[in-house]
């Protein structure tokens, strides 16, 4: 891995050992009598593909999780919007933990979860659903504020233009779909106050880029710019995106982010 | 959600008691002491995820599933066919259940699971077996019946149009695939008399649209009006498929139906 | 099914058990009292799908297979690709000893996951690596060996025309996925000696189909031709595909290869 070295730095013990159960996925945590100190890919990870191994200590954890170019906040909201819209639950109980860990709050993480039911179905949300009961459980999660009503933003937040649009697009052929659309989605989910309009943005653009919807992606990248986000925190997101949902996905939204943002 | 009082209504204790088993997954049926009756969204969705909670009661359940644009037979072979395309079998139980209940009959909801082995892949549909197993057992499904010959429909209701198109696109490079594609897709299984072809025509615009291969819908939705599908059953169908493949696959679908059929 | 005759051919005993187990998926071995020899599609396939279990029995394992265009290695090899690609563990197993037995060696195996938790993401080889962990156990693969250095090819393996195309496309709007493009992914990871370049191209191809991602096929199916592989193995690979990723998948990647090699 000679040029990995370039790329590569030593990760930091402390920072190891969060983020070791994302990964370890039930495998015993004592390090192997070959090991000196445990590291995030985890023992099994190690003995089966080394060379993954490598990538996740040396790039993954040991490079791109500790770049300061976007926030562990943000990188956690990437990563499990990631997982919800491909339905890795088996990932997400790991990264929630995370995510909460590094400042996202329960309401917020639960606002990702009703954005994302719309955006990529209730399916992907319901199983994530389970993920969350248990998280929330373990960490003693104060259920009742939750519940708070939740108030609306001013509507300003919804884009009149948006919404003319839909109704032109799809008023005559499925004026129920254009509807919903509109009043559900555009106005009464993207004016909640339980997550940022900057948030939902950031989550939008990790959701539909992990499911291969780059072609809505751009009105979404200048919504995203219109609510807070810098070109380089997208950037780094879609950088970010490429380990959890690969190479592939994050090179097609970044070809649009490229052209649409540059 | 003052916009969404235009378009939720109360549901009917009846309905949403058949309904609850499929969205609950495993959570206790009671309702807890702070509600009255039970909703569809069940106590953990309520009590994690209020945002999430409030559409499922009032647009997904109260709105959505009861209009009259598409029977109930219809938008449960939607749901299963998006379902089973997407491999969320968690959620298929609950769902097949319905769908049986709707109408679907067995012989058809097993027509349902051959045909998507062949556009959605064995692995989807060898995932979803293990469910239908359940589900025909607790049911008590004659699995004797599903066992007697199918009857192939006459040769009209394939199209030889299409043989040759295929046979033109890759009867060089891929020989092999366009014979294939010829005999065992369009002609074997669309001709197989245990699901009718507007109701294949209906899963296949389903499966396609949830699985993003929207760029591949055109052919099968004039099909689909061919077989007998209204335009306005299409529109319903991919608004119902909204909520199940999210909002992203379904604005693709959309996209393209509307430029096709309208 | 008439017109299946002409594709269908009597499979051989021997062949059929060791298939078996990948498709009963915990079902009882033994044949129904109607049978008389054990079919790939299993008793829970024939009883409840008999449809699908003709296909199974009669196409995928009777015919396509066996056919000699591709070798049942390589066929492992796209399939094992596929089912890690979009997240089918549950048949990854019985595929995955399968491969093992059609030869490919556990460092090869290996050497996929490696490659493809970069073009698929982290949690789709995470999700893998439990399966590979039981299938090795079982199977009692030499751990150690794996654990051997892995040379790099020479600096020729990678393509300096690529990575400058990458700097050229991403160096100004994302430097740092540039940076990870070139160094990481095209020239660490394909230069790794653990999966030969040819196989690496056969995997690629794979992976990228089945996620959909048929817009990206273009330079990795050139690049396939310049490592080995023949026009008609990716035909056939392709071909063998459909019924793993679906007709769908299979169609749309199709069509870009016909386009690009033909």
């Amino acid at each position: 891995m000679t040029k990995l070295k370039t790329v590569a730095c030593i990760a930091v013990a402390s920072l190891i050992g969060a983020m070791a159960p994302a990964f370890a996925q039930g495998a015993p945590q004592q390090p192997s009598s070959a090991q000196t100190s445990p590291r995030p890919s985890g023992p099994v990870q190690q003995r089966l593909v080394p060379g993954m191994a490598g990538y996740t200590d040396d790039v993954l954890f040991g490079d791109v999780w500790r770049r300061p170019e976007l926030s562990p906040r943000d990188r956690s909201l990437v990563t499990i919007a990631v997982l919800i819209a491909t339905g890795k639950t088996a990932q997400l109980e790991g990264h929630l933990g995370r995510a909460l860990g590094n400042g996202v709050k329960p309401m917020e993480a639960s606002g990702v979860l009703t954005h994302l039911a719309l955006y990529c179905g209730w399916p992907s949300a319901v199983s994530a659903l389970e993920v969350y009961d248990r998280v929330y459980t373990a960490r003693g999660v104060d259920m009742a504020s939750l519940q708070a009503a939740v108030p609306q933003l001013s509507p300003a937040a919804s884009e009149p233009g948006r919404s003319q649009a839909t109704t032109r697009q799809f008023g005559t052929f499925a004026p129920k779909f254009a509807e919903l659309t509109n009043e559900v989605v555009f106005d009464d989910l993207w004016r909640r106050s339980d997550l940022s309009a900057r948030d939902r943005s950031l989550v939008t653009i990790a959701a539909l880029s992990a499911m291969g919807d780059d072609d809505l992606l751009d009105p979404d990248l200048k919504r995203g710019v219109e609510n807070g986000l810098t070109r380089a925190e997208i950037a780094e997101a879609l950088t970010h995106l490429a380990f959890y949902a690969g190479w592939a996905k994050a090179t097609k939204a970044m070809t649009v982010a490229e052209q649409t943002l540059n």
